[in-house]
């Protein structure tokens, strides 16, 4: 259950959201909820039938429902008949936030240490123990939380948001409304040596990360910098947690990279690309706009445009989806073959 | 080696733990030592029968043996027999690192940043660098060390330990006795975007994380909070490094997830689940009580309880098992089939 | 593109490292780039015959060019005729970094937290927020960046490197020239626990991590402390970014891991070993040295030294190979072993 500050009426919400409003008592609305846990300030939403039972038990003060919905089914309950229940009560979310949003001046606090070369627009604010590098830049209305980290002449955009204990290394760019999630590491050395007499020599990383504007990147994931010139996000990619991209990479726009998806080095992703769980990728490898690849996937060639791929080897998926059904009869198969086949020959 | 400051006697430590000493020489025992390490003034334990070479050559000041162990095999050793020598050393380990623990007033350093309206409870650490939002409290006795940061409205229980450079994000509630390891992250949000005119439209994520009493989480692991709802870790529940538990999943009791774990969102894991390393989860799965997968599988459907499933896809364990066994004669089996088959038909 | 402080001349570069100038028009050179990006102030390498269209349209200052390249293909372009251009390139990166290093005293940052009884050589740098426990020791000329953490008795040697928000634990010990990128866990609790009671046990772990001499270290990669004894990475060896490294683990000499590779508790690695991305290791296995493991591979078993392995599980790499291409036939194969065989009999 989300509180807002801020209490709405069912009446201000259909002032900002189409739909229709069936009202059979008076209330007041201050959270959004689940369902089950809801109270009768509660606004909820009802689309998947599976979860028909918890909504004839909610007390929610409000609910969103499809527009086809029988409203005597719940002849007490308020409702409010929309499109689409989950996008236009997430579209509520959202408003509400805003509403709620402080109009505090952002401050920058006492102890964050700030290079005197650096340049701070107004209105940026810097948490506690932030590190603010020689001659970085950062753009108005951009918030650094505790303890962020920025090195050396690293530029950052306008009302960028990065949460705390965040690391950007030197010489990287980062766009307008990029949001950084706690522990991500952005411009560490991409991972270069080699090996000679033995030894292991390190190649020196001296390219940079550019992150586009409108990129997200979840928890604790890191984007490597390049060997030479730049490892590049693209505008509205966005990035889950424990997510590795290698040196030299290029990813396209509004690309989705899902939790502990690994890119070797020199990767190049289209836009709209859809990378589930755990995707690994083989270095120089290149996949077209709009694939989707299933989760825990190996990719190890290139893969064209507008394909679905999955598998260990990524294969086209009908084909890995029949390859995983016919596998259950691999077994009796081969003691057949050996037994009946093998013995005649 | 880990040498203790307390000075223990063996005569101490049989009268706290079952078990029948022979002792052939006096000693003072100051560390615990794997029996290659050791010194006379080591504890060792010896109970698989490959580390006997080691346990003759060792110069243990005292080992902890099985209850049958022949004597004459050590004639002038200092032996501990015991029903389990290896639970019965690690009793006594717990028990050394108790009565090692400095009996000092726990403290908050002076450069941590505490919101104003924050409540911390007698006898709490906060380490250097740390930051506590509005409105966050803090039970007695929990420790948060160097540069933690905790933001707005959570609430912490009592006796929680928080390695350096953790994060927790607003609105969580942590239970009692909860161990958090450095660079554990939190409430980040949850990963929801609609692509929408080709553009990823950011779902906010209102809901929190709730972990319970007796949790322990590694290195690095993330928890995201939920969509809407709550992101839930049950009492005694243990996360190992690098793990990721995606937005709405609700995982039980005494569960195990092994490193590099990862959860999509809404996965639901019941009591005594053991997750191998490298496992994958789909959205919307179950995983019943007493659930054991093995490393690096697929989980893409439910399970049901007391069961053992292992690769990718997951399946039952044991056909699992039989088709990597089998998958050997495939390449030969294919060859005979296009050869003598098909060329026939 | 990177740009250097100190400007060089093509004579100058000549000088110190062995290759053929062929200079048409005078330059000064003050970066490094791609062929792309090159202004003519650039050094660029040309190596690979699928870059020929972008050296033709470099604005290179300088490139590197094989020894035998036709000096006539560019008539107006200045040319470094070397053995390995990509390796002499990164040779002369190398160096061009040295001259460019600031030769300022390093310093300890005012708001850096250090125990009193810390023994911190000299030319020591301590950034911001910082903080270094008990006993704690620090070899001359480590750098340790922004927001770092060191627990108490851990040993540190010289010209170290940690970038910032790294954690190392208590007890630990760190070679000389060690590079910790952001963000990486050193010493964290071994995952040991005992189902007892239906309750989960924690195994104290008190054994702790060595870190070898020219060890590097990805960005948010953990190593456990070991249960008893300790974990160790050998000399020269190098983690990528996201590994998992579980207690007990033992890592020979120069070895690679790449990113999100996990070794389970009890591993032990040998010399030159490659790990590629994603690999898992159950505990208790040994890999011989100079082993190759294929990407995502699942290694059960023990691996014979100087062999190459893929697959999961992995098995030899070319019998692997030979499985994944045989795969494709497997439905086919599984439909007509059902119809033609199995209904005859």
């Amino acid at each position: 259950m989300k509180i807002f500050k801020q209490i709405l009426k069912p009446e201000l919400i259909a002032a900002q959201i189409p739909g229709r409003l069936v009202i059979r008592a008076e209330v007041f609305l201050d959270n959004v909820a689940e369902l089950e846990e809801a109270n009768n300030h509660s606004v909820c939403f009802y689309q998947d039938k599976k979860y028909f039972k918890k909504l004839l038990s909610s007390k929610a003060g409000l609910v969103f429902v499809p527009a086809d919905f029988d409203e005597n089914i719940l002849p007490e309950g308020n409702l409010f008949k929309v499109e689409i229940p989950y996008i236009y009560f997430m579209l509520l979310v959202q408003k509400w936030l805003e509403l709620d949003q402080p109009q505090t001046a952002k401050k920058i606090a006492p102890n964050a240490m700030i290079a005197g070369d650096a340049e701070i627009a107004e209105d940026v604010e810097l948490g506690s123990g932030v590190y603010i590098g020689s001659k970085v830049k950062i753009g108005k209305g951009s918030v650094l939380e505790a303890n962020c980290v920025v090195r050396e002449n690293t530029v950052i955009g306008e009302n960028c948001h990065f949460f705390p204990n965040v690391t950007v290394y030197h010489d990287c760019v980062i766009g307008n409304d990029v949001i950084l999630h706690s522990g991500v590491r952005i411009g560490a050395d991409g991972f270069g040596y080699l090996l000679h007499d033995n030894k292991q020599f390190k190649l020196p990383q001296v390219g940079n990360v550019i992150i586009k504007d409108e990129v997200e990147i979840g928890a604790n994931s890191c984007v490597d910098r390049a060997t030479l010139g730049s490892t590049i996000i693209g505008k509205g990619t966005k990035l889950d947690n424990l997510v590795q991209v290698g040196h030299n990479c290029v990813i396209g726009e509004n690309s989705i990279l899902c939790a502990q998806v690994g890119l070797a080095g020199n990767t190049y992703i289209g836009d709209r690309v859809y990378l589930a769980g755990q995707v690994g990728t083989a270095d120089h490898v290149t996949i077209g706009d709009d694939v989707m690849v299933g989760a825990q996937s190996g990719v190890a060639g290139n893969v064209a445009a507008d394909t679905k791929v999955f598998g260990y080897p990524a294969r086209e998926a009908g084909l890995t989806r029949r390859i995983m059904a016919s596998e259950k009869y691999l077994p009796e198969l081969v003691r057949y073959y050996r037994k009946e086949i093998k013995e005649k020959n």
